[in-house]
This record gives C-alpha cells, structure tokens and sequence, in this order.
C-alpha cells in the first residue's frame, strides 16, 4: 500500500491567506462589549416596549409601574451578569449554556439548552428584523401598511449576504453599536432635562391602543409585564460563549466586558423607562415607544431620523449574528451525530450554506406567522432566552459543588439564585404568554430534542451496519456485467460502449420495444442497423406491453442478478451533455427515468457517461 | 452479433389490455356529436355574454343590438360548418388546420397553426375554468370574493386526475352534454312562452356595470361586439381533428355530426340572444347572463340550480378536453424535432405527464393574470382560434385548386370566403381588443413560433454531433482508471473498492485534506487505519487550503486525463441509501457536491454505487 501526497496550490487563490490565528486580532475588553453587546443592546428598542403594552391594559395607572417593573429586570439582569461573570471564568473555553449543561447536566440537558438555542438564534432574527421594520416604520409611517413585506425583504438581504460569505469582521459591529449606544444616551439626558414632551409629531393621528381602563393593577399584570420585558435581556450570554475571541487575559478582559454590558444595559433600560413616565407615554399603534421617546425628547427632526435609523442598521446586524452562530451551532450538533451531517458540510463558499437557508426559511414562516408584527414574538423571545439561562446556572451549582474551591458556597448561592430566578421567569413567560404564541415554543422544544434523539439513534444504526471503527474486509475482484440501454444509433452509442467494454468483462446493450407498430418499425431499423455496425456486443430486445422505459431495464438487471451470481451488474447511461443552458430542455430525459427506475428497484451501480457535444 | 429478444408477460398487469382498435369502440354520429361537441356548446356560457359586456356600452339602445350581432356571428357559424365539412372531406386522417397548412402551406405556416392551437389549448383551460366557476358564483354570491381561489383549486383538481391517468372514453362525456344541451333548450322554449322574466333574484343587489349612456351605436362598437361574440364558435373545428375516431363511412359521419353541431350551437345562440332582447337583460356583475336568463325564463328554484351545475360540469369537462388535447399536440411536435423531447416520453403512468404540468402551470398563471375573471381572456381566446380557422380555410383553397375535382371553384370560393371572414375577425378582434389583453398573443404567437424554429435547429446541430443516421465507429477497450473518493473506513468503503477493482485495471482512492489541526488528525487516523487495512489500492492525499471537496478531486481527475492520455478516468461514488425515506435528511451529501464538480469540470463518468443499509 502507498500513500501518495498531491499538494495543489492552485486552490489558494491568490490573496487570501488561511485563517489568522494570532493575539493582534483578538478583542480587547471595550472592542469585545462592541462586537459582542450588539445583541443584547438591540434589545432596549423592543423590551420597555413589551412593558408598557402589558401595562397599559391598566390605564393610565398600570403605565406608573413601569419603572418599578424596569428596575426588577435590571436588579435581575444585575444577578445574571454576576453570575455569567463566573460562567466566564469556570468555562475559559466558551460555549455557553450547552458547554455547561454538557459538562455538569449530561446529554439529554444539553440538548435541551441546544433546542432553546436553536429556537434563540431562529427568533432573535425574526425580532430584529421585525422590531428594525418597526423603527423604519415609525420614521415613514406610509410604508406600515407593507411591514410584512419589508420584513421578508430585509430577511431576503441579510440571508443574500450571508450566502455570498461575508468577512467575519466583528470589529464592524462596533461603529454601529457606538452610534446607537450613544445616540440612546443623549436621548436620556435630554429628555431628563424636559418637563414635557418637546413633540408628540409621531404619536398624533394614530389611533390610542390603549384598551383597558380598569384602575386596579394586580400581581398577575405586574408579573406578566416583568416576563415580557425580559426580553431586554436577551444576548446577556453572548460575551461568555466567545471568551476565547478576547485577547490574555481573556477571562479578565471577558468578565469587565461582562460588567460592563451589564451597566450600559441597566443604564438604558432605568432612563428609559423613568423617560416614558416623565412624557405619560402610551403605546400606538404604529409607532414604536422609542420612537415616542426620541420624538417628544429631541423632537421631530433630524436627530429623531438618526435614532431611528441607527435602530434599524443596528437590529439588521442583530439578526445577522443568528446567520453565524446558527450554523456553527448546527455544525458541531452535527458532529456529534444530533444534526444531519449536511450541516456540517461547508460548500465550496466557506459557508455553511445548509443552515444558512434553514435559518431564513425557518424566520420567513415566523415572519408570516406574526405578521410582520414584533410584539407578537417577544413572548416566545424570552422562553427559550431563560430557559438556557437556567440550565446554565444549575450546571454551574454543580460545577461548584463538584470543585469545592474558594468561597465555593457564595459562588453557588449566587448562581442558585440566578438560576431559580430565571426559572421562575421562564414558568411566568410560558404561562401568562400561553395563548399568544408561547405555545409553539411549548410544542417546538420537546419536539427539537426528540428530533436530536432519533437523528443520534439513526447514525447510530447507519454506524453499526456499516461497521464503522472495524476494519472492513478486503475488497476483491468480482465478474463484471455492464448493460448499457440504447434507443438508436449514433456516436454517443459508440462511446457509450467504448466506456462499457473498458469497464466490464462483458457488455450487454439492452433496447426496450413496444407492440405499437410503429415502434416495432424503430426496433427492427435499429436491429438492422446494429447487425450492420456489428460492434462486437450483442443487443439484447426487452418487449413490454405497457408504454414503460425503465422498468423493462430494472427487470432485467434483476433477472441477471438472480441467475448469474457473483456478477457484479452496471448501467451505463450515455447522456449528452448540451453546450448552452437552456439547451439542457431539450434532453429527452430518458436516462433519468432508467436510472430512477434501477436505483430503486435493484443494487446495480449507476454509471452516467455524459457525452460533450 | 447476436439478437436476443426476453418477453415479460409480467410487464402486462392482470386485466388490462393493449388498446382495442376494433370498430365497435367508434363513434357514431350522434355518439360523435356529444362527445366532440363539448368545447363547442360549452362556449354558449360565455360567448352571449361577451356579446353584451360590450353593447351594455352604449346602453339599452345598444343592447337592442344583440340579436343582430348574434344573427351575423350565427352566419359566419354557417360559413365555417360548411368549410369544415370540406375540410373532413379532404382530410379524412383527421389533424385539423396543423394537417392541412402542413400538407399546402409549408412548415412556417404550420407552426404558426401549432401555435396558435396550443395557445387555444392554453386559453380553452383558463376561460372554461373561469366561466365555471362564474356559474358557481351566480348560484352562490357569496363565493364571488373567493374565485380566483376557486379556479385555481378546480384547475388543481383537473391537473390532478389527469396527471393520475384518466381512462380516454369520450363516452363520459355524452350525458352531461346531453343534459346541458337539454336544459339550454327547456330555458330558451320555456323563456319564449313568457313575455316578462318570472324573476330577476340573481340581478337583484348587485349593482349594474352598464357604465356607457351614449345612444349612438357606432360601427365600430358593433365590430367589437361580433369580434366578441365569436368565442362562441370555438370548437367547431374539434370534430375535423378527429375523423379517424368516427365508425365507417368515417367521412359522412363525421360530416353528419359537424352539421349537426352548427345546427345546435346557431340555435342556441339565437335563441338566447332572443331572450336577453325580451327580458331587457343587462350585464350585472358577479352574474352570468345566462343565469340571469335561467332565472329570469324558469325562475330562482331548483331548475335554475341544475342549469347552474350542468354548465359548471360542462365547463370543467371542457377545461379537460385541453389536457386531453396538448400534451398530444406537444407530442407530435416533439417528434418532429419542434418541441423538447421530453413531451414525448411517456411516463410510467401512460400520461404525458411535462405536458400536463406546463399546462397547468401555464393556465395557473392566466388564471392569475385575469384574476379569475372570463370576460377578460375571451378576446385573447378568439385570437388563437381565428388564426387557425383563416389558416385551415386558405389551406383548402389550395388544396382544391391543386386537385381541381368535379365542383372545385364552388369549394374554393366556400372556403376562401370563410378564410376572408375569419381573417378579417382575427384582425378585429385583435385590434379592438389589443389593450384589454389582446397584446399577449400578439407577442406570444410569434415567440411561440421562433420557440419552435429554434428548437428545431438545436436538434439538427445536436443530430449532426452525434452523427445520428451514419454507422458511428466500432467501440474499443481502454485502460480503465476508477477514483473513489474515500473519507472514512467502512463496509460503504470496502463495497465500493470491490466495485472499482471489478470496474478498472487500475483503482486509487483519493482524499481530500485541510490544513486544519482537527482535519490533520483524522486524515493521519484514516491513514493509519488504510496501512492497517492493506486492501492494495493506493490512498492519494490531496491537500487543499480553501474548505472544498469537489474542486480538488475535479482538478486530480482532469491532472490525471493529461499526464495519463488513453486512460478512460470513472469515479465511483459510493453512497449510503437508508431504510427510510427520511433517513434521506441524514445523507452528508457528499457525494453529490464531487459529482457535480466532476460533472462540470471533467469529462470522466460518475458511477454512483449505491449500500443499501
């Protein structure tokens, strides 16, 4: 046995260099919040929103408790940041929720944190191009009326991109982020500065939603609106599943960025909502809140443009984030044999094409399915958000307690309650949300991870039939037959054969005839013609009475298989293979019906010979 | 050479027959009538109506116009009834205008015959689908809103049984002609006993879309309206087309059902036109005149209903007709090298199953077009029929100045005649009716026509190629190559070596490997694991920077053909094939990515081995 090397550098095109793995490329602490916050940060346009639209089913009233309701979520999101601050440095390696469900919570957990991930990455898409459609909306309230379609256009943009490969550049993230982070922070300030709304431009001339007009503000109400504002607190995970795209120290550098996100967040989230009581805000439809706010804060003019259209670039990138970790996710599932291997197969674009499409049809159906309408989503948002949130911290509970280290006891406490927090909101989202749409997540997830399970037990059977990690007998040299079906005679013929007797110890042509008279006349032209050509192969006549062109031919091979034993049969199909495109209408299709025909209905190999015109 | 010939009596399912070609099946003329008649009668749903859609212009005063144009419409019926008998006369083989522009036109002529019949074909589909359901809706208003719905769903329907293979018996068709043709009569006798309209339930509520109150009735509106109104003699050429289906003496038969037919169709459209005058009818929208005419003669009771359902059914079946009609015509065409050759093959279901589907796709499409409205593709429908009428009726003149029989000047001038008057309503109609609709056959015939010009060449190129009609040169052996690409070890790599080593004199293996650290690893395994296996066939490494795994094997192959001149290069790709259709999902489709890049790139054959599992 010999081993032959060809190395072929043709195939590095010129200019592009194999992946730079060095520290120069890494993030810093403040590179990394940018690149890595832009989810979590897009939040902010759709959270308080969720609020004040439960809230306001109480009037005017409910509308006081958002900021009591905003500061809950921010004294949780402070409890989450803690305890992802110690994700960070127990699992240096990232990964996220389904590396500590892996290691600490066993298989079936881990594909339970996998499920909500993949239902993550498919609505943290649908949401952001909803809520970015909502921004555009806001700004240019004629095109409302064609939401649905703007959605499925950007979708349509950002999934064009995203199969062409794009740069994976997150420092591109970080103008956009900067822009928007900053442009909500002087939205606060200003607005903080006013008594009174400077504009009501965007609220004017749409209809209040405000329906309900009871004064009494229960418990339920307050918890719903928390569960829908946690939303905002969707991409808190995100710096912990790249720590090792930050530079050494990288749990130092991930951790401040950690804090950090916590802070800008909490920030944004607290001044917005003491801004919506400050301006009596109430939700219309039509108009987003921040709309409202950047209008009645900065008025209606160039700098409500900018904040809005800042909103929208920086929600396309959010859900642009969910094109690259979608797939990747998928990629590793499918490694260990829970996701079909095509996933894992990158397409000659370095892309993982499979998922990619998989993403943006699974998004397009949610899309149609809201109505282009964001409010409709949040609610599913959140479930699978916490629902990994919690398996994250449970795992970490063990992961103390199996480790025992320093101050072990705090550690776990502090996740312990994160975790039981999370959990809590989960079971309040699912429950409150049931009918509006929280169902689906309900069905999708047990749904997702038995998908998982039977796809691991059927490569595992596939595995154990094919003996995989055995060592499988000798190949050896059997008697090979080739048959090669022909209608008529002509240089594609001749090639056919050509190919056939190099391949096979015998060769059979086969002609398949019908009792119509005037196919018998073709037959017997054709018979005639081959006795004069004398090519040294006998042609063999199949008669059927039905007008079928591959099940003569399978039969055959059949028949062949069953009394010649030991004879390894090929069908050799010449095809012409036209110049032009278009041309490729003109085959005749024969030879896809006699291959379809033979593939499944015999074990004969199928050998297409394409014959260039 | 040796001819061997197998017969398989298993190929002849139990109970079905090659087709009777007995005499006893055929048509008689009445039996003939009935089941040829159904596109021609099937036209009184719509054509009357076409005839005041465009007098309701001119108001009342001008609808007072709608027996005359009907009277001049019924003429030009008598001229065309008296044409076509000459034409079943000379042309007993049957094949219409396309035979008889074929026989004493030239080619060009006949694929302008061709295609403006398989625009009719197209047309007859999307009008009869849409004047059914035009029924339905008259019956039961509340539908109105839903019938391009509708439409598609009965065009669905009737693709659906024809794709499943319908028995061909004419037969089927006779009682619902019969019971249509009954209950149009019962109306129009019943309607002439009444001097006033028992009841005008249908027109009531709707509002009038008489929009014109011009009292001046110009030429050119009645013009418009014979143009219009001609849609009711599509049809009358469908018995020519089908001589050969008539019992002995073929000829006098079918000459006896073609008179009969005008008889029919004349009174029938008198008739009605009679009635519409003594009832004031107007064109109300979402009704059909001829369910204001059954409401206003028998009243809004059952016999109304049954009138509305024996002309949706007709309607149907008329639509049928058409699936019954092109995929033959395609075939015909196909066969003389005009048309892709596919519409030549029969499926295993003995349809013409491309056929079926382009026709359908195509009439959804009208459907679409018209937004499920009749009025709107008549004009477009009368077009395609008077060109083939004019180029039929020229063709005879021909025909009888060449032969100069006893009496030939007297059947000239008939058919010159005809062929003038249905020229000239070609012209018209295109002319009055090219804005509304009339433009898309103006643009479509002559493409149509080049589609078919320009196939043909193909062909002839592609036949000239592939020396089609020459003995081509006696096949020879060469050396045979077989590649398998190989990724992992296993039974599937084992079946396949012993596949390749009975196929090739020679026999490489051939991987593909990345720079990766990880991809490193398991080519050293799978290396490892060969040298283990010792199967003597060499395992070639081809390294590759860029993540691609056809392209590499594509350049080996293509390197290989170079350096190695007169070794015929296969590559055989071994895949699994699952129980389970599935299991399909699971397939890495890793050997579809090499076939395709080996497909383009190289001129090897791609023998695809397929494991059950």
């Amino acid at each position: 046995m010999s081993v032959l090397t060809i190395e072929q550098p043709d195939a590095v095109p010129a200019g592009e260099e194999p992946p730079d793995t060095g520290e120069r490329h890494r993030l810093t602490a403040v590179t990394g919040l940018a690149a890595l916050s832009l989810d979590a940060m897009a939040s902010v346009a759709y959270g308080p929103e969720a609020i004040v639209l439960v809230l306001a089913a109480a009037g005017a009233h409910g509308l006081g408790f958002t900021l009591p309701v905003t500061l809950a979520i921010a004294a949780l999101l402070a409890v989450l940041v803690a305890s992802y601050r110690q994700v960070i440095a127990a699992f240096p390696d990232g990964g996220g929720s389904y590396a500590v469900a892996k290691a600490h919570l066993g298989a079936r957990t881990s594909l339970v944190a996998a499920a909500s991930l993949v239902l993550d990455y498919v609505l943290n898409v649908a949401v952001a191009v909803t809520a970015g459609v909502a921004a555009l909306t806001s700004a240019f309230p004629s095109l409302y009326g064609d939401r649905l379609w703007l959605c499925l256009v950007v979708l349509a943009l950002i999934t064009g991109v995203n199969l062409r490969g794009i740069v994976e550049s997150a420092k591109a993230f970080i103008v956009p982020t900067v822009v928007f982070v900053g442009s909500i922070f002087v939205l606060i300030i200003v607005g903080l500065f006013r008594s009174h709304p400077v504009s009501t431009a965007t609220a004017a001339g749409h209809a209040s939603v405000v329906a309900g007009n009871a004064s009494s503000v229960g418990a339920l109400l307050l918890l719903k609106a928390f569960a829908s504002g946690c939303a905002a607190l969707t991409g808190v995970e995100a710096i912990a599943n790249a720590v090792p795209s930050f530079r050494v120290p990288r749990v130092r550098r991930a951790q401040r960025a950690e804090i950090a996100l916590g802070a800008v967040l909490g920030l944004m989230l607290i001044g917005l909502s003491v801004l919506i009581g400050r301006f009596h805000l109430q939700p219309v439809a039509g108009v987003t809140v921040l709309a409202q706010l950047a209008d009645a804060a900065l008025g209606h003019n160039g700098a409500f443009y900018v904040i809005q259209f800042a909103t929208m670039i920086l929600l396309a990138l959010s859900a642009n984030t969910s094109f690259g970790g979608l797939p990747v996710l998928l990629k590793l599932l499918a490694r260990d044999n829970y996701a079909p291997h095509v996933f894992a197969l990158k397409a000659d674009r370095q892309v993982h094409r499979h998922g990619v499409l998989a993403l943006a049809v699974v998004s397009a159906a949610l899309l149609v399915f809201s109505g282009g309408d964001t409010n409709t989503l949040v609610p599913m948002f959140a479930i699978g958000v916490f629902v990994g949130f919690t398996i994250a911290q449970v795992g970490m509970v063990r992961h103390w307690r199996l480790e025992k280290g320093a101050g072990w006891r705090g550690k776990a406490l502090l996740n312990g309650f994160g975790g039981i927090l999370t959990g809590v909101a989960a079971v309040v989202v699912t429950a409150s949300k049931f009918e509006e749409g929280a169902w689906l997540i309900v069905i999708a997830l047990p749904l997702l991870v038995a998908a998982f399970i039977a796809v691991h037990r059927a490569y595992g059977r596939i595995g154990e039939r094919l003996g995989l990690g055995r060592i499988p007998e000798v190949p050896h040299r059997e008697r090979s037959l080739v048959v090669v079906p022909v209608s008529t005679l002509s240089r594609l013929t001749s090639e056919a054969l050509t190919a056939a007797t190099s391949l096979g110890d015998e060769v059979r042509a086969v002609t398949v005839c019908y009792p119509d008279p005037e196919d018998r006349a073709q037959l017997h032209a054709l018979e005639r013609a081959w006795a004069d050509w004398d090519p040294g192969v006998p042609l063999v006549r199949l008669s059927c009475a039905r007008r079928s062109l591959g099940r003569p031919i399978a039969a055959y091979v059949r028949e062949v298989a069953a009394t010649e034993p030991g004879t390894r049969v090929t069908v050799l199909i010449p095809e012409t293979e036209p110049e032009r495109l278009w041309q490729r209408l003109l085959q005749n299709q024969r030879g896809a019906v006699v291959a379809h025909a033979v593939r499944r209905e015999t074990d004969a190999a199928i050998c297409r010979l394409r014959f260039r015109l």
